[in-house]
């Protein structure tokens, strides 16, 4: 079979799988995942030796420390990978709930019900819990889905994409309803994301490179985000204190992460006072400092900040930071170099928390708190498949509801359109 | 300026100008609806005259009547376009009402803020009242818009265009909120389809070859239906006259439209005494038919069905009939041939009816009542953009909710993450 048969077939087997996995009661569809759960820690060793295959390879390949971390299934790992299965497996189910309910002025009586989007497919690099994550959200919500993991890992992605089979078979569900894709060749992405009739959304999952390629590919809709260059503005108005404590904890707690801040815009009126403060406790977390002239003419560790740093996503114990005229300053500077991720205000001053909240374009705007909250679990979705900066359909954290869409329904007496 | 140089700036103007549309108030939105309203109504002779270019190209390059009539403003058309926008203005605005709000453990408080989409394209063939109704109900919703309709239609579009620029200027709002792009070179939409960075949402209007297109070079979200083929499925409970109505009216009332029916399947039970009545209503309504095996011999004024007749969208007095075993067998049916349009079934079984509506995947899944239903006016949606069959974002009739979305805000009182 040719690769193109090859995935067209595999799309095909979804879509039909997803029809009978719309209509499980959840307590099928749980059944299920605690079956695949209970199936990981039973066959850790077969997993962990076709992990060990990827893992060999990516180090004879020059992988780099951090990514064969990624790459290493640990008994940690694993267990996690089944915790996380029972967990969703413990969430409420969306699916069949009706919303906007109305009776018409003929009698008609309508609503919304909420439904499986269909076949979802899942485009991500190197870390092979993916895999069982995805496919956990994805068959809560009802949606058959397919899985396409980083070459590195296609031993792994194959072994685990086995238990998940047999875990939905054992169960009594189509196993076609989590497939991987189960060779390496590139080539096996652009024909995928070419089969708009039997794949209904993709979330591709990695770095700026495979999301754009995979954007600029697909025919199929998208749920993306590019990158995080999210700010925090201090007010004139700020209690410093919290304002510096938020710095830090949203630089520095985690800064590898999406929605850690890059870049901190203080309101002119208290620079002097608040960046050495800041500064401070910044460098004590370890915080590399770039400014722009009036941050560097107070702060003498800080190195001149360059057209780059604005536009920096550091994901790196690295902040910059601009001396803004005001708030309306501090906005236009978002508007011009946010990326819609996470962008925050520290601030006493009523009015201008309302406007901020208004006016800032962001899938999370937050009044005197870390940007490190916008996350599926922080924000009560119960467990997120990723975080979207498109518009459409889902903007923030996307929980098992944004793996759902809703169909209008209606029931009538035998009315006909005058 | 290149062409490319002039539609990026066209894009970049509408994103600055969605930003100021986005804060306006209701009040200011609905001023210069109505403003507009009165503006065309004042200038019906320079509309019209321009108008009258497009006509008469269209008549000497050989347009058929049926497109020069779609072309053509009449009064009437012009009154329905200034009557469309007051409607506009009268319906309630959803920019930032709140929902889903919750305190979470930590203290912090969120909710979900509805806000316009940003930026939206309109691409259309040849009727210029689209002109007017999208950017009225894009504007209402708080979004910019740039449009593109058909190269007959670009003397009426520009017309048209600068009666809006004029009515948003006169009521203080940016003029570049709504632009027309003003060039007939097709290549202007291929540019306009790769501006991702300003613009949130692409929405094609027209024929299927259109659409294909869109789709096929977007980067940028896309909101559509190809087409509507719709059935109806007559249950062996189904009330005969009831079902024979609906049938006329779902095939007959309109038949040029996506919510008609295309195709009635009848269950085998009653098909014998169900069909020549059915027959004779539709054949009285100036229905041909084309039947199955089955129907043909029940049905002597039925000819033979080919592959070609289940997949066709008629839009025209022609119906298809089938003969199915039961539900199943006309689900399946559904499945294969429909359009995840509109799909109804008519029957008296409490079971059944819940299972159709479950498991039936299309925007409209109706019971006892014709097809025609699944528009936006009947749902109580109040003004519709389009009908959506893609599932993401919306899925069904669009109106001015399904041209917003939601962001994350968060109001804290200094918390970190631990």
């Amino acid at each position: 079979m040719s690769l193109e048969n090859q995935i067209i077939q595999i799309a095909k087997s979804a879509r039909a799988a997803s029809r009978i996995t719309a209509a499980l009661s959840s307590a099928r569809k749980n059944t299920a995942l605690n079956t695949i759960a209970d199936l990981l820690i039973k066959n850790r060793e077969t997993i962990q030796a076709e992990n060990k295959k990827d893992v060999d390879a990516g180090r004879e390949s020059g992988l780099s420390p951090a990514m064969i971390d990624r790459l290493t299934i640990t008994d940690k790992v694993l267990s996690g990978m089944a915790e996380g299965l029972r967990f969703v497996a413990g969430l409420d189910d969306p699916v069949g709930s009706l919303t906007d309910s109305a009776i018409r002025p003929n009698g008609l009586e309508m609503a919304k019900m909420r439904i499986p989007l269909g076949v979802i497919g899942i485009i991500y690099e190197s870390r092979p819990n993916v895999t069982v994550d995805a496919a956990g959200l994805c068959l809560k919500a009802g949606n058959a889905v397919i899985l396409r993991g980083g070459s590195e890992a296609i031993h792994s992605n194959r072994a685990l994409a086995g238990i998940i089979e047999q875990g939905m078979v054992e169960a009594g569900l189509p196993g076609s309803a989590v497939q991987v894709i189960p060779t390496a060749d590139r080539e096996a992405v652009n024909i995928m994301l070419k089969q708009e009739e039997d794949i209904d959304l993709i979330i591709p999952r990695g770095g700026e490179g495979l999301i754009r390629h995979v954007v600029a590919q697909s025919s199929i809709p998208v749920l993306k985000h590019y990158k995080g260059v999210c700010h925090a503005y201090v007010d004139d108005t700020a209690d410093f204190k919290m304002a510096a404590d938020i710095a830090v904890n949203a630089k520095a707690q985690r800064p590898g992460v999406c929605n850690a801040l890059e870049t901190l815009l203080v309101h002119e009126a208290v620079a002097a006072q608040f960046l050495p403060l800041a500064g401070k406790a910044l460098a004590d977390a370890g915080v590399t400092l770039r400014g722009c002239e009036k941050t560097c003419a107070i702060l003498n560790d800080a190195r001149p900040a360059s057209q780059e740093d604005w536009e920096a996503e550091y994901l790196d114990l690295i902040l910059a930071i601009k001396v803004v005229k005001d708030m309306d300053d501090a906005m236009a500077h978002i508007a011009a170099y946010g990326s819609n991720h996470t962008e925050a205000i520290i601030t006493n001053d009523y009015e201008r928390s309302r406007r901020f909240i208004r006016e800032v374009d962001a899938s999370l705007v937050i009044v005197n708190a870390s940007t490190r909250f916008n996350d599926g679990g922080e924000l009560g979705l119960g467990a997120e498949i990723g975080i979207s900066t498109s518009k459409l359909h889902a903007y923030g954290p996307m929980g098992i509801k944004e793996l759902t869409t809703t169909k209008f329904v209606a029931w009538g007496q035998g009315q006909i359109r005058e």
